[in-house]
């Protein structure tokens, strides 16, 4: 009824959006449990995410939405999103071909592990 | 040497602070996988929780730092950070004692999952 390209709006208004209408999208390995990665999503990101089951962010630096894979082929399939209580963050458990990470790492997380402990 | 109360300052170099000086955190339970919840953290919440392994945030809406658990019990023993590939999150593996959820769930996404494929 003209709502085609609307995220729900029941969802939408759940949502707590920063300063640039974003809310930050984990994404989790559905089978490892693993951390993958870290990105932001608005409204639209997450509409498409729910309707296509690919995983759709928003960059904020380049200032578009991006399909996870879509150029490197590292693609995201959504298993499930979940929104948290206070409707700031998502986690989107996924089934992850390839590295996760740009660099080439499994995770955006695999070896950047900081010291703990360290007294100064 | 006069700095006991810094951040490491290669690590400081490292992060990517959004406008009001925050980066994303994300624990995750360091025994099942589950991740528990998203917080904030600044330069220093990050000091303290690298400094004392008890994860320590800082709240957008009171404005000021908090040490998990330390009203509720339900603490966050630290067992590794890392920073991932562009500095604006970081992934801290925990113990968490008793639900990591203020409302009483398990984890803050636990039983708010958005429906997937709904095509409008």
């Amino acid at each position: 009824m003209g709502t085609s390209s609307q995220l729900d709006t029941e969802i939408a208004a759940r949502l707590k959006r920063d300063a640039n209408g974003l809310v930050a999208a984990i994404a989790q390995d559905h089978d490892t449990g693993e951390v993958l990665m870290l990105a932001w999503m608005d409204d639209e990101a997450l509409r498409r995410t729910l309707a296509t089951g690919r995983a759709t962010y928003y960059s904020r630096s380049r200032g578009e939405y991006w399909v996870k894979g879509e150029t490197s082929g590292n693609t995201q399939q959504v298993k499930s999103v979940a929104l948290d209580c206070d409707g700031d963050a998502l986690l989107l458990r996924v089934e992850q071909r390839g590295p996760a990470c740009h660099t080439g790492t499994a995770t955006c997380f695999t070896g950047r592990e900081l010291p703990l402990g360290v007294q100064r």
